[in-house]
């Protein structure tokens, strides 16, 4: 009667959901410091000052009534003139108002752009460990999602797998880098390759074949510089959320690129305005936009994750723990001690450690470790580690 | 190759859009005070003071990774149950945070609620003269939009042109009171008629018809109660919006509220949630959720809307205008002085009155003035209109 794919998709419950739940209920059995929960991705660090700052500041000085009115659709044109400035001042990559749509965060990012490009049956293709929602959001934009498993050894691209994974019908790849779930940042080296093939299969199948950059994590790399993927292909339309790099995930503000230099970027950034228009997207709360502005240099100390990562890579490492290598976001991917993730973490809640399975990531055998924790949960859990790892060790 | 629909979407420039651009170039051709513009809806007055108290208040005292950290996906529950609080102690109408989803706006209210209740090929009614975002959201959830024409002596419903147009394949109806852009408000008699007329089909068909009640104007009203829809309906999903009652429009934060007297509530609100989620809509931008809460008791002064109306409609009725009641929200929907609304439109430019012609709204023959604007834009352009009935009483 009502639609049943979203009655469903409203009663799912998620596997991180029912770590929250049994988290909750052991804390109160056993006290708060005796369970080690890496099962949530939230940023745990402040947003900078500067925020709420320019948030009173605005609210204080500006006329309330331009203050809270509606922008333009897109968004408000000095904001989106600025984050333009910014792209081309940081990346050396050409960009301006025209081709930038403010959301309301990167779902609506993905969403809008989704349903501005894709027509029913088309294909997206995503990278296997991938975020799970990208198969929502991809499946109610009419598309079939094509997974395709990246290389277990490093977690960059497999090309003999993604090579025959593109068809006629693959309208867009989803690229996040770095990745939720593993941490792993795409090389160099796999961009170029990426690309290559790309317009490889464009002109082989006479289509085009867009990169869609799933851009949340990009400021939270500990040692190296993300490719900038316009600067790499020119069907690119970046996806880029606040969220994390200013520690604001609750606000959801975030922006839509499309690259100036796909033939028909025009086409395409009027595609996203109308899909943000009925989608029920047009102008992105306006304060969220005027503060964004203000605060386009700032980024949150992300030192504490840096740590947080030394410690809890270094160490799990040292005990015989497998790990791809985490260049980024704030999530490190380790293989479980047995075939069947689910087991594995069954008997890590013996050792009061709550890792989440990596199956609704599209890749088996292996946990997530959400490590945007306080310093000293990371430390009082390594003996836990320890345990559970010796445990399997003398079952052995 | 891209989604034609959504492109066609993004470039159609709205009439109001054009007259924008025409407003533009005539201040810049004549002056700023000698272009009467009535064509935009938006909020002319102030927030309460309160709001952005309210928004210091938490960025001063909260804790920021809570305050701009990740509320539910439906919203902060103590936010939520606020409202459902507000909604009982106003209403006499039992609810709970349970079924009560925070959005991104009224846009977004209806989007998710069209989603959560439409299967492809439905049918959705809506009452003309209609927003026309309506045909947009209904469309893109795979519904067809069944139009059906209020009378015009009074502009509530016609009900033997509902009774027909209603079928075993209707959805939903939008009710939009007061209404954009008649500006009227329906009767308590005509809801009794409307819910009784919806109760037999439901029995007739043997299916649930939703009423959606889209309500951004409901507390614009100047001289009495709006009936509370889910007082006399059972299956009604209220779509509600700061918008208006708190001068807001570019905040874009609101709620959906599923009657918990429906049968199935619980599905019908999981479908919600399930929508929002696929939309990328989960969790509404955190800061205004607790600003919301805060500023619950808190209206924006409209005494300034009932001057302008009391004005405006007084002195252009007096010239001779025919013009529908206006109970409600800021809008005067006034009979054209010839059959085509355009014409008349283009005649009025040439006494540097802007109007919108009612086509747009899905009835012919009228134009609708917002009266959001300063109490002597209005002094100032009453003259020309006066000339401008002259000038067809002369052509006559």
């Amino acid at each position: 009667m009502i639609s049943q794919k979203m009655e469903q998709l409203g009663k799912k419950s998620s596997v991180i959901r029912e770590i929250f739940e049994y988290a909750k209920k052991r804390r109160a059995e056993i006290g708060d410091d005796k369970v080690f929960d890496f099962s949530i991705g939230n940023p745990s660090i402040p947003a900078p000052a500067a925020v709420n700052e320019a948030i009173r500041r605005l609210t204080a000085e500006q006329d309330p009534v331009a203050l809270h009115g509606y922008t333009s659709a897109p968004g408000d044109l000095g904001v989106r003139g600025k984050i333009a400035d910014q792209i081309t001042r940081r990346f050396g990559m050409e960009a301006s108002a025209a081709t930038i749509y403010m959301t309301c965060g990167a779902a609506a990012s993905l969403t809008i752009s989704l349903h501005a490009i894709v027509n029913e049956g088309d294909e997206v293709v995503v990278l296997a460990p991938f975020f799970p929602e990208y198969r929502v959001f991809a499946e109610k934009a009419g598309a079939t999602l094509t997974v395709v498993k990246c290389r277990e050894e490093d977690f960059q691209i497999d090309f003999d797998t993604l090579d025959s994974a593109i068809t006629d019908k693959t309208k867009a790849i989803i690229v996040n880098s770095p990745n939720n779930p593993s941490g792993v940042v795409l090389s160099l080296d796999t961009i170029q390759k990426l690309t290559a093939l790309l317009d490889k299969k464009q002109q082989e199948y006479g289509t085009h074949i867009f990169l869609i950059a799933d851009e949340p994590y990009r400021e939270l790399v500990y040692a190296m510089e993300v490719p900038y993927l316009p600067l790499y292909y020119k069907n690119t339309i970046v996806c880029y959320s606040y969220s994390k790099s200013l520690s604001l995930p609750g606000e959801r503000i975030g922006y839509v690129f499309v690259s100036p230099r796909m033939d028909n970027a025009g086409d395409v950034f009027a595609a996203v305005c109308g899909a943000g228009r009925a989608l029920g997207f047009v102008c992105a709360p306006s304060l969220l936009q005027y503060t964004i502005g203000e605060c386009l240099n700032e980024t949150a100390n992300i030192d504490a994750y840096r740590k947080n990562r030394d410690l809890f890579y270094e160490t799990l490492t040292d005990i015989g723990y497998k790990i791809a290598r985490p260049d980024g976001a704030f999530y490190l991917f380790m293989k479980a001690l047995e075939d069947d993730a689910y087991t594995f973490c069954e008997r890590a809640k013996k050792y009061e450690l709550l890792l989440v399975p990596s199956d609704s990531f599209g890749f088996e055998g292996y946990v997530r470790l959400a490590y945007c924790v306080a310093y000293d949960t990371i430390e009082r859990a390594l003996p836990a580690f320890r345990a559970l790892y010796n445990d399997y060790q003398e079952s052995k």
